[in-house]
Order: C-alpha cells, then structure tokens, then sequence
C-alpha cells in the first residue's frame, strides 16, 4: 500500500466523504472533502493484522488484561517522546473530545473562566459551553506569519475567575510546535493564575523534519497541576475507535479523575485497545515515519500552489496535516471567498470562525489525502481565485 | 460454525478467560469461567461479514450518516419486540453500565434513593454509589422458586426522598420474564412514588421459547417517566464493542439527556456502529433463533444436572444465559460452598452478594459455552458435593 493509492471512501459511513454533500453542498461527484481531520490512507499493516486476527478469533467479548496495552502507550511515550509514564497514570477515554468534557467536568464548576489560545481546536470551546463553563479566549498574535503567545496581554485579560486552560499542543489549526521556552511560559502563567493545565497533544506524532515537539510533562513544576492528553487515533489514522488517553501523574487529580470515570461507568472498546498495543510498536514507528515525510511532501505541494495566488497565504506547518490558510489579503468578504473554495473550487473546508477568536479571515485544509488529490486541489484554487492572478 | 465448537480465548484479551486466574485462583490449565457475562461463541457471520469489510476498507475513521445504523435498530424493535422506537429518540452510549450512570447522573442529584429489586446485576448499585446517590434495596421475593415482586412491602420501604427506579427486563440474575401485570405494577409503582423509570432490558433477545418479553416502552401511562435501554452487545456477543442504546421518547427528558451527552462529548465508536447495523438484520435474527434453542439446550442440561445434587437448586430461566444456583439447602457457609465450586470444582463464578441483599446463597454461572464444557462443569459440581448424594 502506498499513501499514492486512491481509496474510495463513499459510502463507508465516513464523516468527511458521506457527509459532504448535506453540510456543504459541495457535490458528492466530484467534490473534494478537506474537512474532518482524518486521513484517506489505510490504517498501517500491524493495526490492519490486529484487527485481521480479531476477525479471525471471532468472539468479540468483554476485553481483559491490559497490561500489554499499558506497556505499549509507556514504550511509545518513552521512545517517541522521551517521556516516562507511569501505567497507572493512563485513563483511556472515548477519545479525546470526551476526555477534554471528563476534565472540564471534574475539575471545573460551572461559570467558571476556562482559557483556550484562540484560533484552536473547534470542539474545546463548544465542550466548555455544554458544560456551562465560560470560554475565555486569549488571542495568538501573528508574527513572521506564525501563531507567538502574548502572556503580558493575556495576565492583564484574567481576572481570577479562571480555573482552567487547554493547550494544544501541537496547535490545531496553524500548526505550531511550541518551543521550551513557550511551554515554559504556559507553565509559569497557569501557576500564576492558579490554572489546572490540560495539554492535548494527540498532533504529538505528527511533526515534520527540523522541528521537536516537547511533552508539557517535560517541563519543571508543573506536574502537580497537569493532564496530558494523548491517542493513537489521528497518528493511525483510527479515529474511528474513539479511544484517548488522559495521563495524570499527580496523586490528587488522578484520584478526582478516577472518580467520575467510575461514577460515569466509563471505560473503553476493546477495538481500540488492540489496534494501540499495535500501533505503538517499531512498525507503527516505521509507518508513521513514511507517513510524515509523504504528509511533508503534500504540505511543500499545496503551500507553494496557494502561496502563488495573490492575497492568500498558508501558514508554514511545522505539525499536523492540517493547512490554515488566510484570505484576508484577498480584500473580499468571507461568504465570497467561502463561495470560491466551496462552490467553484468544490472543496470542503473548515470555516476559520468555528476556531474562535482570530479565525474569521481563514479555511481550514485536510492535507491527509493522496498527493494527487492535492495537487488537483490547489489547481481548482488557483482556478477559482485566477482572477487575482 | 457450530456452537459446540470450542474456541480457545486464552490470550487474546479476554476478561472472563484471561483474568480468571488472578481473580479467582482458578488455575488456567484447567479452570472453567463460567463469570463474565458474554459468551464463548463467535459473532454470527452478518457481524463478522461487517468487520471483514471494515478490514478490506482499512480506513477507520470518523464516522457519518447514522441513518441505516438508525433504522436497523428501529426494524429490530419493530419486528422482534412489536415496539416502535423513533430514531430520534436514540442515544448511543458507550454500552449500557455507562447508559446507566449517565441516566443517574442526568436525571439524579447526589443524595437521592435509587430503587433496584434486589438480588439485581452488581454494576447498577456501583454506578449508584460511585455517584454518591443511595442504593435502595427492595427484595424480590422468592415464591415457587421464582422470583416476584413486592409492591406492598416495597410501598411501606420507599420514603420520598428516592428519585429513580432501574428495572432489570428480564431480570438478572433468576431470569425472570416479567409479566403485562407486573411491568404495569411497576409503572404504577414509579408514579406512585414520582420516581424516573428506567427499564435495562439487555437481556431482552435472550428469552426461551414459551414466554415473551415485554418491552416496558408498550405499558400504558408511563412515558413520560421512562428510559429505555438496550444493546446488541449481549444477544449477539459483542460487548467488546462497549456500545448501548438509550431510548427517550419523552422530550423533556431526551433534551436533559441531549445536554448532559455533549456535555461528555459522548458519540460511539464504529465498530459497534458497523455491527450493530449488520446484527439487527434477518440474518442476526435466524442466527439468534439458533443460539437461543442452543442456550435452551444448555439449560436444561445444567437444571438437571445440578438439580440432582441434593442442597442445591438452579432458578428456573425464563431468559439469560445466566443460571442462578442457591446453595442453601446444603447448609453450607458460603465460603465452603462457593470453595468448592472454585477449588474443587475450578469453576469461576459470580458470588451472590455483589448482587445485594438476597444474593448471600447463591452463585451465578454463565452457560453460554459449548455443550460439552456445561456438562463438564456438571461433572465436576456432582463431583465437589458428591458427599451430600
Ligand atoms: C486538538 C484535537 N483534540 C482532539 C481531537 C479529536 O479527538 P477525538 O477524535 O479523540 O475525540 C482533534 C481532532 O481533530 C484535535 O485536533
Ligand atoms: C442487566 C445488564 N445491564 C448491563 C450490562 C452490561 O452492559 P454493557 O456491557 O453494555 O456495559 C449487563 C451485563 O451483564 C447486564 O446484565
């Protein structure tokens, strides 16, 4: 199997293909769905035996013993991330929406101030609001085209009423890897406004050449408040099994956590735990480094197309296969430049406003698909914006 | 396939298999787990059709369109049950011990009684418990060696300040198939005392030929009380798949449960999705109707044989493959009986009173296991109380 296959996904009950049509108009014939963040490509051939050999065993009862799970998510930590983790420190959740809403829930009341560094990750905001929190929105700044923090602006924002912040880290959308230093910075802000910390890293794997991604557990003093979020869902391309880790070492935090996943009778799919023992193994390893240079090759593709169009401009990625791209240089309104990419270009996209703050002058692009279908992309666009040309 | 086939689940994940030691010091070597309820037959072939075709696909990932999944488990609840569900009225949970505790958590506050007709499946008063609301016991009744209900005795018990009521439908353990009458009782019972009805009938597609379960759904006067819930995972072995349904007509309480479900960022995985959708189908439905007369089968194998060992005697099932044996005529002290069942036996089962009050004599044997094993286990039970022949 190569990245380079085309994979008819139509009518497999994905998201991204079935759903296209009904949400965005863009047609089913010959549109081009860059949506939802999963991937076009075949789950790697170790998770692909797993799942073989479930087949073949054929009973699919209640799931035992997960020891050898356990042990893979710690190897892959360590030897990925460098990070050790504690088995009994792992929560496996139904993902990582839902593990986001466990920690909102547990460890925050409702009106209390939860702060995201907007533009990011659409579902945080709309789990804050389900669970009656505020949403509290401190604002990336823009430099040299990429997303820099602004604690001196954000400490004069807070006004005590916060209790908690989400990172992500790496950021969704616009692909920042945060430096030592940024991470420090994060860490110093949330002791200095008594913040529960929650790092959602689940774009941790998905880093390109020349960059390294930090585990927030990897930075001084701040363990006591923090909890890590990881899966193995976008790095495999498995996200339908819904499954993700909440990781948390404090003593205190981990007891409160346990606690509502017990009173919520949680715990995870037995599909899920296979295909992660699996992946995280030397051949999970290997594939994701092929994956990730081929992921590079279609982000170099479709920054270089849409940076030749007058007035659009992608920011450089360092992480995630999911491009943002800014149309504000075009001068037109968002329903116009919407109407271009959806209607003429017939590619579905992510709306910048659903990221919050910041967002409005913005798309958001799947890159997660045969480098064909990008290049095919990137000529509609061109297209579909030539009269800037 | 046939179901006397014996399929080794050693190693592969399974908790009933593969936790057996541990928990019971009933050696794997030659132990018999006859606990955990799910069952040592594979997945009938319309499910493992499904998963083979995941397989083939290879891409697993956010799932879209859940109309057909939708409408499979209206068609089944039509045609198997005369009950006509709106599939707007459907949530998905991840299986129901967490349907369960998101009903109490929706629909509760912490301090409130929750009435179970106990002995009743242990998971209900530890999600109870674990969300600091009180468990209420009320006590089925034994009369001709089934069990029945008490309202009289139960109305002088409850006093105000109970909020809900968690029918098991059938019942587990005992597997009783509650009658037009008694599930009118019960709703009369629920309005009586102003409590939240809700009616687990998991068990529901388990039921012997000769009786007919009711789904609580077709009682008069009571939806607007009422939450119904129910699964594949059971009737088709797949509980592995962690995936139940919550069915809610009453618009109140669907919104309240809407709420509370995005709140926890709650949505299934795709395994039970896919499975689900191929089970509840004609092909699931002859499937089942072979494995219910095999279950029969099995039964009436068990009944006699245990029957026959003076002291002891197995409730007679109406539904489940759960047998519910109680050892009280021996004489006995529960640790004797229950080692030798475990020691002399090596057969692991549920002890009675993690079902509550009224459990202490007895123990719970799953029989859903090929032929040949309920008959070894037979054996080995004449053989450990050979001295009371
Ligand atoms: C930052 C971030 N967190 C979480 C998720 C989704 O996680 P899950 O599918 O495990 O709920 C996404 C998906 O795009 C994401 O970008
Ligand atoms: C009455 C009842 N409800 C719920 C369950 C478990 O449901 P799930 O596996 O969907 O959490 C069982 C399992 O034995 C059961 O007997």
């Amino acid at each position: 199997m190569s990245f380079d296959t085309i994979i008819n996904r139509f009518g497999t009950h994905s998201a991204k293909w079935d759903k296209m049509e009904d949400i965005y108009g863009v047609p089913a014939k010959d549109g081009i769905p860059m949506w939802v963040a999963d991937m076009d490509f075949r789950a790697p051939d170790c998770v692909q035996d797993a799942i073989a050999k479930m087949h073949e065993h054929g009973i699919y009862g209640y799931y035992g013993d997960d020891n050898s799970y356990l042990g893979a998510i710690c190897w892959w930590m360590r030897t990925r991330h460098g990070w050790e983790v504690d088995p009994q420190a792992i929560f496996t959740t139904h993902g990582l929406v839902n593990g986001t809403a466990m920690c909102v829930d547990t460890f925050t009341e409702p009106g209390d101030g939860i702060v995201l560094m907007t533009p990011v990750y659409h579902a945080f905001a709309k789990v804050i609001r389900a669970n009656n929190r505020r949403v509290v929105e401190c604002d990336l700044a823009v430099e040299n085209g990429r997303y820099e923090m602004d604690f001196d602006a954000w400490d004069q924002q807070l006004d005590g009423s916060e209790k908690m912040m989400i990172l992500c880290s790496p950021h969704n959308p616009g692909g920042r890897v945060w430096t030592r230093e940024e991470l420090e910075g994060v860490a110093a802000f949330a002791k200095r406004h008594d913040l529960i910390l929650v790092s959602d890293e689940i774009h941790h794997d998905l880093v390109f050449p020349g960059t390294k991604h930090i585990p927030m557990a990897l930075i001084d003093g701040i363990s006591d408040r923090l909890i890590m979020m990881s899966a193995t869902t976008k790095t495999f391309n498995i996200a339908g099994s819904h499954s993700g880790n909440v990781i948390i070492h404090d003593p205190d935090l981990r007891a409160k956590f346990a606690a509502r996943m017990a009173a919520l009778g949680m715990s995870p799919n037995s599909f899920g735990l296979h295909m992660a023992e699996a992946a995280y193994s030397p051949e999970g390893a290997a594939w994701l480094d092929d994956l990730i240079a081929y992921i590079d090759g279609n982000r170099q593709v479709f920054d270089t197309g849409i940076n030749a169009i007058p007035g659009l401009s992608s920011m450089p990625l360092q992480a995630t296969y999911l491009a943002w791209v800014d149309f504000s240089g075009t001068g037109m309104t968002r329903e116009e430049f919407t109407k271009r990419v959806e209607q003429d270009a017939k590619i579905a996209v992510n709306h910048g406003p659903s990221f919050g703050s910041g967002g409005d002058s913005f798309l958001r692009f799947n890159l997660a698909t045969p480098r064909s279908t990008v290049e095919q992309a990137v000529e509609r666009m061109q297209a579909a914006f030539a009269d800037l040309q």
